[in-house]
């Protein structure tokens, strides 16, 4: 589509927890720009609540999907920053993914069709002078700034082992029901579930904190201050309310159990 | 100025009210590279508040004039979401202008010399697969990707007609005397109006809230604590205290009243 | 390590105390990108507090050294904007740097090995109409991206003499003490003192607001609640809790005192 002598710079997509009003996020770019210059940087989010690794898991993996491939992702939320924990380099569907080794994969690893993993070890792609509390800095960024250039993932270290997971919630079915758990809460309030929808699940209802809920096409079928079930843009059913916050209207929450079922006969008669 | 083989991209510059918390302007990023991998990518802001058309309208025609003819802005604040509202493509003054046809267009169409409208309804530049609840991502970013690699606007649709406008406030004479109104309230507190400034304006006061308050030819002429009216970088007057909020100093918001008139004669004098 | 036939782009690297929310700093990249359209727009970060021109002076320098030579960084934070104060370029250790002549540039030229200030007052790199109220849009924008495509300072305007500089504390030795201050709360409550770290510091102790404070390697040392000193990113002391703000428990704050002293031989015994 837009065709041109030299290629464009791979994208390099950073999410942290770092906030942007210091200079941590800009001391990475900097170092990612001095050795790829081409590289087009991108900011998924600074604001992943400190050191919640959930969120971090849940945001990239909702991400990676839309990028190139070819995109590196930077992913530094990281509790044990300066400790053991080892720092992760994957391929997953064409896309790399960097982050310590603490869960912060999972996500991203169990979605993919093919995947890889290597441990960082090779302090040939890091900065001369490493610190103990920056390794972002120090070690990610300059590996991202290795794959942007076209550098090969298996120069990194060795493949890892043992790779840390978090406990996913999974979907239990119990008869025609299905049993979830809302699994990230968005800033405008929608609590997202890992129940997958169908186009529509004409016919179903979600039950949710004691209450029906319909499962609707769109935001704007729902009433003003009516908790509606939508199947939001990552496919997957989440609880809203129109122009307003459900996770304040309900007092829902991450890990709140969900159920989706059959609507009773009469709503489908109607 | 910068002279080379390959052509830069176009920018492509989003304004959105999805907050930065969350994946879902990363998403448009990730869309629009995939398919326009030179694009510039620019956040203009995604702050707006949930929903305020009026913000973004008036915060999308501020800054168009000041990019290069080519660029791409994609403008999502959308509460009709998913509902039958058409989305829409505008070219003025050589800007590309991506939005919902909610008004959201009105001040750009409004100050334009030159500007022509279609409506997006060619399915063959957006994403396969289209959902209810996330139209930026799946349509709006690769047509913006599209316009950006050079893609001809007439092939997204036919012409739009009967665009939604929004009612906007006009300045109304009254003898010597302007009557405006504020039609902007910056993060700093500034009340902006949509009285045009002359140079310096001298010899003249605005009446607002009950007050007198002098034009002055910048900010650091006002002494601490005063009100002053300042022409802003948009050629608006606005109503300012220095290194204050004018807002939270006299409860001003949108909407309000401005009076423009000559200064009193011994004002002059002195 | 990303050879290619056309030259990437400088990056231009923007500070500002603007916020996000309305066009300021949109205005300035469309500037910049009309003129550089090569240019790398990196945000450093624009949540400076309003007209803090210390906390700007402290950000500006703790990211200048890690961007590569050629980076043009902008830096507006300017009280004094529309008054007489004058506008700089700076070039130190190959990076350029704008910013109002108010003390910005201290830290940047004081950690310089090398460094040129000129005023800039060729109208000729301007805008052609210059407002009152934002001239970091129309002079500093058009400047930087001159900079950017190869311009050479020397032709901004003359050398600058009379730099405006801020009352730098420096650290003082009494003894085998050294008595610095705190300079900088990061946005995680640590709290960064201008005292040098060697590796480890092993057998020191800081002692602040009455407390003695052990010196260990990484934030992994400190146990829940545990105020500890750190060697951070920039080579500083910094004074923090694991997980939690060193500056909310403790009350501390810029200007603070801070001691560093050998620790006590039975405590090194151990």
């Amino acid at each position: 589509m837009s065709p041109s002598a030299a290629p464009a710079g791979a994208p390099v997509v950073l999410l942290t927890d770092f906030g942007t009003r210091d200079w941590y996020v800009a001391a990475m770019k900097g170092v990612i720009l001095a050795r790829a210059p081409r590289a087009v940087l991108v900011d998924l989010t600074h604001e992943i609540p400190p050191q919640d690794v959930v969120a971090a898991a849940f945001t990239l993996a909702a991400s990676t999907p839309w990028f190139p491939r070819g995109s590196v992702f930077v992913a530094v939320v990281d509790p044990g920053v300066g400790s053991r924990r080892a720092l992760l380099a994957a391929k997953a569907d064409g896309r790399y993914v960097l982050a310590p080794d603490n869960g912060l994969l999972s996500l991203v690893l169990a979605q993919a069709t093919r995947a890889t993993v290597v441990r960082i070890s090779n302090r040939r792609y890091w900065l001369p002078a490493v610190s103990r509390t920056f390794q972002g800095r120090d070690i990610l960024a300059p590996v991202a700034a290795f794959l942007a250039g076209g550098g090969s993932m298996a120069r990194l270290g060795p493949k890892a082992t043992g790779v840390q997971t978090l406990p996913l919630p999974v979907v239990h079915r119990r008869g025609t029901q299905q049993v979830g758990r809302v699994v990230h809460v968005d800033r405008f309030g929608a609590l997202i579930t890992n129940l997958r929808g169908g186009p529509g699940r004409p016919g179903w209802d979600v039950r949710y904190r004691g209450r029906r809920v319909p499962v609707v096409s769109t935001y704007s079928e729902g009433k003003p201050g009516q908790l509606i079930a939508v199947v939001g843009s990552l496919g997957l059913l989440e609880l809203a309310v129109r122009n307003a916050s459900a996770a304040r209207l309900v007092g829902g929450r991450r890990g709140d159990v969900v159920h989706l079922e059959r609507a009773p006969a009469d709503r489908l008669r109607r």
